[in-house]
């Protein structure tokens, strides 16, 4: 007997299959804007509640019972992994993430602690299970990871950044080195997901936020061949990928060779044109600009329309952002959204 | 008898016309990364080189005679306008450009000064003159502006920013607000290009840094119709117009409607696919990563090659950076480029 989490609308659009409606989720759906997220962040730090399986099944359900989403998505932060090799991260207030030690040299790679991961990061492994036990059977749980070109970006810059000038000097200057340092990451990566899936996720989301920044050239030369293995390694747990990036409306092609049933698209590309870069064959997730949801009720309604006018009611659509809710969005739009895309969809 | 300047290669370029050698020229090539400049800016700040043609007249001219460019561009910012229609600009140490009275309401645009331009911005348009005397008669200078969306966007944020987010609640929000702003500042900008070129500017180029932030129909909607008007006044003045933006792949088809006689094109999207969706008769320019100065010279001339060979030796190419060149590029390796682009296309 097949679990009925693998009937869930947003794992059938996953692979492809007829809906009886458009799943919709949305990135950082579990975050800042949610009054009960700002509640328990008040009393504990972002890395406090990765570590507390508890605090971080908490945030991870609380958007699920208020707005009626298809998935719930683990909390977690994707600069977790480097942390148990090494990396010094903190969050500084109003700053986003910073390294205090960042990876730019043959030896910076050496130094990288060989961990197993699974054993480092049991708290998030744990989580994955509290959520599971506790969420409807009927939803599915996501979990996902940082790409290796993405983390590379922060361990590079020892943090976020606007040029991301020492990753691609790296890339450009000492390419068997950043080849490493991917190599690396890809490696960590593919056993944390495995490990997230063994736990209980039932898919995952690949997060290659910042390949955008690339030249198609570049990202086939200096970063396919490494989100390529991982792939081919999550192909091996049985679960649909979901492969995402900002700004890659040149990237598409590239990305979908690397892998992933389904390729995220971000708003700059309207989703019928997105969808045809990617291919009928593979499903696609997005695209509403993060903005929209400070639109009045209207246009935004009219955003929503649009989206799922190009997708045309074609299988294989997941409905959701091209990047995450932004501090400040109004929860009662983010519900109507989901609303909106059930209604629309039946 | 025409001015030796019409025939030099880059306004040849600009206009679609056949050339003896690519032109190149560099977005920001009077910067930091050169060492005749970071003297200049020890003992004066950004705002006072602005302010006094002679030093900026000065700092136009380093690059050119350094690098052996085929422009040379005015130096100033494109905040300058800001600053007599009321907001208060300052560069503040690292952090880039800030304006403490951000526009965000109908109030705030109401409160805009009305001023005459050429007159509140006299010290630029004498810049321009004191180069034009200066420069090599046969060498074009470059006037330049912000276009209405870009300076908007500093406008409403008071600063940078990643999401840009204040600006496309504006926009979503109270449309007609937004679209006063804006048309205020392309009166504003028509006016300031217009005494650039009565001043000497051989051809003018428009950034409109920020454009794909926004996704092809909102561009159409909130930003086209400005950048048209703008441009439709600036082809009274009689010189190529260059329309430029990054991370514009989506955009690209608008901003050609919108207008210009060159487009640029970013890194992300190859020459030739770029110049495909511009359209054959219009002449493009670009399009090496600025971080690609920073490679090793072998890896370096292999991508000038490349966006060369992509251009074909069709005529209407003007080789650029997708951006401007950033702070820290080897002065030896830009040196490199021009002549690379010169020997490889003669």
């Amino acid at each position: 007997m097949t679990a009925p989490v693998a009937q869930a609308r947003l794992l059938r659009a996953a692979r492809g299959e007829r809906v009886d409606r458009t799943p919709v989720w949305f990135m950082r759906q579990a975050g800042r804007y949610l009054p009960e997220y700002r509640a328990i962040r008040e009393r504990h730090s972002l890395l406090e509640i990765c570590e507390r399986p508890a605090l971080a099944a908490e945030v991870t359900l609380q958007p699920v019972r208020r707005l009626g989403v298809d998935g719930a998505i683990l909390f977690a932060d994707i600069l977790l992994p480097l942390v148990p090799m090494g990396l010094r991260l903190e969050f500084a207030k109003g700053e986003g993430p910073v390294i205090h030690n960042p990876v730019r040299t043959e030896e910076g790679v050496g130094r990288l602690v060989a961990v197993d991961v699974r054993d480092a990061l049991g708290p998030v492994l744990e989580t994955v299970r509290l959520v599971r036990r506790d969420l409807d059977p009927a939803i599915p749980l996501l979990g996902f990871a940082g790409a290796p070109f993405t983390l590379a970006c922060y361990a590079v810059e020892g943090g976020g950044s606007r040029d991301f000038l020492e990753t691609k000097r790296l890339m450009l200057g000492a390419p068997r080195v950043f080849d490493a340092l991917l190599a690396r990451f890809a490696t960590v990566v593919g056993d944390y997901l495995a490990g997230q899936v063994e736990a209980g996720a039932d898919a995952v989301q690949v997060f290659d936020t910042w390949a955008g920044v690339l030249s198609p050239a570049d990202y086939r030369r200096h970063v396919l061949p490494h989100s390529r293995r991982l792939f081919e390694r999550l192909s091996t747990l049985g679960v649909p990928r979901i492969h995402f990036g900002v700004g890659t409306t040149t990237l598409l092609e590239a990305m979908r060779e690397a892998g992933g049933e389904v390729i995220g698209l971000d708003w700059r590309i309207p989703l019928d044109e997105g969808w045809a870069r990617v291919g009928a064959d593979r499903a696609v997730q997005g695209n509403l600009d993060p903005a929209a949801l400070f639109a009045p009720l209207p246009e935004l309604k009219a955003r929503v329309r649009d989206v799922l006018g190009r997708a045309g009611g074609r299988p294989g659509h997941i409905f959701n952002l091209g990047h995450g809710i932004l501090p400040g969005t109004p929860v009662e739009n983010v519900r109507a959204v989901v609303d909106l895309v059930h209604d629309l969809s039946g």
